[in-house]
């Protein structure tokens, strides 16, 4: 995984037990990519304060994953959406081009319906 | 969900942030169903002193999902892995009985295979 995913996935997991300033400088830095200058300026703190601040999130997320591994979990659960999909999709095209039976279509399609989601 | 079975997954996701004695009384006494004299002389403390502890894991955990939901996430993914399997154990049959293909077989057997786990 991109370092940079990476974090983004874990401040989608884990955001929520930072305190909302660290969220933000969290989140101007990594998901909206300014500088800890810009940063600072537009807060009206230090450079130095934000760099603790970022630092200060970045290391919480990452203690909490090394405790939980619930990303790794999710991870895993969405490859394995991403390989129903195409399996159900296989499924459909042979239904189709081969032999034809209604319930293995509409089976399919359910299955496709419920991984949508999960592989945008 | 059954109270039980809903601090047993809180538990069972963040009880990496909990201390070691937290997560043992927790452990005795949500899922070993101990009570809370047994395990106050079994580990040497008083009953009180477990009471304190069990609550504030309890409290602890609930805080979390409050905060971060993947319990609920989590539930929801388990729910649609029941509904894939459910489906493609339907296209097996339809293929088996009705028309046959192998492509369709392989595929319907993968899917199965996949959310065997999330379905146990």
């Amino acid at each position: 995984m991109a370092e940079d995913y990476k974090l983004s996935l874990l401040l989608d997991f884990y955001g929520g037990m930072l305190t909302e300033t660290q969220r933000e400088m969290f989140e101007f830095y990594y998901n909206d990519d300014l500088s800890l200058s810009e940063i600072a300026e537009n807060e009206g703190i230090t450079r130095q304060g934000v760099r603790d601040s970022v630092k200060r999130a970045e290391s919480q997320l990452t203690d909490m994953e090394k405790r939980l591994g619930l990303v790794g979990r999710f991870y895993k659960m969405s490859g394995d959406f991403k390989k129903i999909h195409e399996a159900a999709a296989k499924i459909k095209d042979c239904n189709g081009h081969n032999v034809y039976a209604r319930d293995i279509e509409e089976n399919a399609d359910r299955i496709l319906a419920v991984t949508e989601e999960y592989c945008e």
